[in-house]
């Protein structure tokens, strides 16, 4: 069915997300206008999908509009920021309306579920392309960075890395998993779970942070290079989800937690004299974080086993190589 | 060449822009980090351009670099804002050195001579496509809208509607022109003028302010209909460049500044009783802006031509139709 423009975006988009009271003008006009409440610093992101990229060609639309926002969202959880506002660059092949129904509807669930506002948005054709921009706000001068750790500093990370990259194996046929592992590996990649409450209350805690992307190996170890230091992963300490363990056996496992990408979750330095506190305000358990090594002096990052350096070859995803 | 994302972005881009005391944190992290200053509100807008859609295939890199970013000035224009941030989503076949060198050298010159930084990024691989978010800043409350004119109010538009049209059609081959029209034609297509100082001198005059990038015609009835009105314009008033009459003749110049798309100019309404002022104040001929119409009750957009009314049947470019 042949659709303007002005009738994509209203109809699929326009009420989408969450309604704020600080969003003086949404959609519908040549840009949106926003309340930055006093004290806080804006924090800004912007994060794309390509199709046959960053998901398979036959992905749900659910899914691609859950996981272009979840990306950005991740972004946030990362600088400690609570999201607010989002704009969307759609780029379409076609306008297939039930395409676009479920499309909205994965972006504005999640969208809704963390308070965030769709205030902006574009739609034209050609290959499938997703950008998303996310604002958010954190109190002046408390956001989080890569920077910051210091040598002593426990490293940790959040939820079990490794699902999403063996769920998308999984999506591509490439995997077999037991059954019982199956649904949920493959709900790791296509609705990952952005850790936003989790980032804001390690404000209170973290010395630096960064979003795990593009395999756990690969970012801890630009947290640890922007903050001039060397990281020192724990093999044995890796935590893994039983679906994981399940499917490829313990020490693959562990291997596809450090390099397996489109995990979105946290990777965070506390120092060692906070990590008691940090446990106490914050139990493990509950919020889904383990310990998983150390910062220390020097340059890149190393896996540890039983004392002994491990070596891989692969320690994070590039798209251009 | 083969290029990881992380360099691209940090060869090509970091600094390519304004140097901004506001931003507290540029580009290599997981976001930015940027003061919003006192008493203002933030303007947000994004625009896509895709490859074959928005530019012919064989554009040059620095034209599309400038014109990403001219896309979205220009909506900061047509609120009053003044653009402060960017973000660039940049989408890429491959990473091709002196593309990539030519695009950031268009993005940074335009970026540079508005005083806006560039603050996040990020680079994927595929179809050629450029989403970038522009985030501008008003003092609260003044922002200009598409509805907010009335009845009787003046219409006008900046620059010469249609060059740009003529300049795609040029570069297409779709059309010939005299040797001297040729170049000014074809500049502004590829090097278009968004009308930051005038947007935001028009927050003390106008009622209502759109840009005008689909074209003319479409464009102010998108005005008038935001404003709950019908629009009137005159074709003997439509403003031309010697070029485009040069190279069509005055019929088809005015309609083709009806028609034509890629203009990013303002159309504005201004209160009749407001018009003598903003003249005064802001001289048409130095500005660059012309009146070409009024608002008056109903709906619609008119074309009249020594008060009788003219018939078109295009009136503005839909992505999807």
């Amino acid at each position: 069915m042949a659709l303007s423009e002005t009738s994509l975006i209203e109809r699929y988009f326009r009420g989408g997300g969450a309604q704020r009271a600080d969003v003086t003008l949404g959609i519908g006009d040549d840009a949106a206008i926003l309340a930055v409440p006093p004290g806080h610093e804006l924090v800004a992101c912007t994060d794309t999908l390509v199709t046959g990229v960053h998901f398979p060609h036959d992905s749900p639309a659910a899914s691609i509009g859950h996981r272009a926002l979840a990306v950005n969202l991740s972004d946030m959880a990362a600088m400690g920021a609570r999201p607010a506002w989002a704009l969307l660059a759609l780029t379409l092949p076609q306008a297939d309306e039930a395409w676009l129904a479920e499309f909205a509807a994965g972006f504005a669930a999640l969208a809704r579920e963390h308070r965030v506002a769709l205030v902006g948005g574009d739609t034209t054709r050609g290959p499938l392309c997703i950008s998303v921009q996310v604002l958010g706000l954190v109190p002046q001068g408390t956001a989080l960075r890569r920077g910051g750790a210091q040598a002593g500093d426990v490293l940790c990370v959040s939820g079990t890395p490794g699902d999403a990259a063996a769920g998308l194996a999984l999506e591509q046929r490439r995997l077999e998993a037991p059954a019982a592992a199956r649904d949920y590996l493959r709900e790791r990649f296509l609705l990952p779970t952005p850790r936003v409450a989790l980032g804001e209350r390690l404000r209170d805690f973290a010395s630096a942070c960064i979003d795990v992307s593009d395999g756990l190996l690969g970012d801890a170890g630009k947290l640890a290079q922007a903050s001039g230091l060397a990281c020192e992963l724990e093999f044995e300490q890796l935590p893994l989800s039983d679906a994981l363990r399940a499917t490829l056996g313990m020490d693959d496992a562990r291997r596809l937690a450090l390099s397996g990408g489109d995990d979105y979750e946290l990777c965070f330095a506390v120092p060692a004299s906070r990590f008691a506190q940090l446990q106490a305000q914050l139990p493990a358990q509950r919020w889904g974080y383990a310990r998983i090594g150390v910062l220390v002096p020097g340059g890149g990052a190393r896996v540890t086993c039983r004392g002994s350096v491990m070596e891989f070859s692969h320690s994070g995803y590039q798209h251009f190589r």
